[in-house]
């Protein structure tokens, strides 16, 4: 029997039907081919990209020379850019009309080259490569702060195909907006309606009660709480939640760095062992740089595994048809040897 | 340049960006390999489906006989289910907690097969055929309704693998929900703002307007304006609008319906033509059947083209990257010959 779930911070129902996991299907589910070509992400080939904005290398070892360890570039076909006139805010209209509102598409958009090794994934770095990843994402976002040009970050990673990556060489997309969009404005004014009534962090209290519950819960170690949530959007959507109440990532500590990213690597090892294919993004959400969301937003990672496609339903609606019931992805997780 | 638009009635941005068209592809955008099997949609296979609510078929044949020419049947694994408690709304929580509230998934959930030939397209059905499809989803609507349980109507094609359908045989699926989901609400929410701020329905205006600029019209005949929306989605987006304000679709007569199914078939075989491979959901949005929406609110069809992904951008945003301005797609789509 389906059943409907309302996520506890947004206003939206999942459709949780186990049943629609047993559907035939006309279509096989196997990733698209890989073409052949050169990388212009791995060693050797830094020329193909904009010159480096940041990079780990050896001490001495010249900008855009190929003994790097992970290197941030500027998006070469960025969605955003500095470039155009960031003076005028992205809420401003630019047309005429009321109804044809256009703004620039100010900002920052740039890709963090994660490996030199073209195959490796996420779950495959050693902890502290990680941790050496996760801590250039907070220098990148206290570097735009500085700026004081823009108000939000968003972070993220696409891995496969299903997942909308286009490129296989392991990279993250870091931007800058002059504006917090949809979703996450949604998440934070849910999170300031539940401050206002209960006096207390949607986050915070879900991570209790997710704790002394248990059945969602996927590891639970280093201050980070893994979880897989109750109104998850896909099958096996996971979060990881810090225990200590901050809203901006970029004020995490380097101790801390190092938990998440032991947290983050287990967590997605287990997701490439249990699911195959596997495919997903992973969302770093945090709070706008400017904001007055310090009590009541919480920083967190939203792992979406890409199992399923969206289809007419999700468009229609916006809410989301899951096949796999949260406590099922947690458990199967959980039984998942972590490496 | 990118350029940021606003759609005219929700709060949100798409990012025009038609330099990301250019990136390099690591992975081939074929669609995934068809599987064989038998098909239970196909003539002769009724018995694989639940048995029908209504089919068209010669006078005197047996319902589940073989001579239909198309056939509603239950969907044999419903998101939605009658047989669940519909006493109870949607709305109202079962759960303890707050934070965990579920409710039982009520509706209806039918699948419209609509054709006998297992590999026809949209826009190789007659223009009879297709206005007879579209009958029958009036007439499931006007059912639901006359039922008194359910609130909200969702009508959707899912086409081709990559836009989440899972079976290849041509089918629409009806639902019936007892609540109006998030994104058609927020839908009809800007569109009570337009009107309370303009006196006017949004939907009349922007067809008005789309008339007199002409950029981004595809087609304008029969009593419906087809056009690319200046805040599309999705590259190829295309919306069908009639030049009668109405807000419910079931309210529809017979001579609208015979001119929708024109611009329809016409629209989606453009569209076939100029996409390789086409992969598109359409979704016919429609106010709730209990709603004092009737003077903002302004049905319609929205056509989404699946060539792009979403990706980490998206769900983390709620905003789109869109690589092909509307008024190119609109343009290369009113160069199609239209059959």
């Amino acid at each position: 029997m389906a059943e409907l779930r309302k996520d506890p911070i947004v206003d939206r129902w999942v459709v949780f039907a186990p049943d629609r996991a047993k559907r035939p299907l006309d279509y096989s589910d196997a990733p698209p081919a890989r073409r052949d070509g050169p990388c212009p992400f791995c060693p050797g080939a830094e020329s193909a990209t904009p010159g480096e904005i940041f990079a780990l290398r050896p001490e001495g070892s010249p900008a855009d020379a190929p003994d790097w360890r992970l290197r941030v570039v500027p998006n070469k076909f960025p969605a955003f850019s500095a470039a155009v006139d960031s003076d005028r805010p992205g809420s401003e209209p630019l047309a005429a009309s009321e109804l044809f509102q256009t703004a620039p598409a100010a900002g920052a958009h740039e890709l963090l080259i994660e490996s030199r090794d073209h195959d490796a994934t996420t779950g495959q770095f050693s902890d502290e490569h990680l941790a050496a990843i996760l801590d250039v994402c907070r220098q990148r976002m206290l570097a735009w702060r500085e700026e004081r040009r823009w108000r939000q970050a968003i972070l993220f990673k696409n891995f496969g195909p299903q997942a909308g990556a286009t490129l296989h060489h392991p990279h993250m997309q870091l931007a800058a907006l002059p504006q917090t969009p949809k979703t996450l404005a949604e998440q934070i004014a849910g999170a300031a309606k539940y401050f206002q009534r209960r006096g207390r962090c949607v986050f915070c209290e879900l991570v209790e009660q997710e704790r002394s519950l248990g059945e969602r819960i996927v590891s639970n170690d280093d201050g980070f709480v893994v979880f897989c949530p109750f109104a998850s959007r896909t099958a096996y959507e996971t979060w990881i939640v810090p225990e200590r109440h901050s809203a901006n990532f970029e004020q995490i500590d380097s101790a801390a760095v190092a938990a998440l990213a032991r947290q983050l690597r287990r967590t997605l090892a287990r997701l490439e062992q249990t699911l195959d294919p596997v495919a997903y993004n992973y969302l770093i959400q945090t709070a706008p740089f400017d904001s007055n969301a310090s009590d009541h937003y919480h920083w967190h990672i939203e792992i979406i595994p890409r199992t399923t496609k969206l289809a007419g339903f999700e468009w229609a609606s916006g809410w989301y048809v899951n096949p796999t019931l949260s406590e099922t992805a947690a458990e199967r997780l959980r039984a998942t040897e972590s490496r």
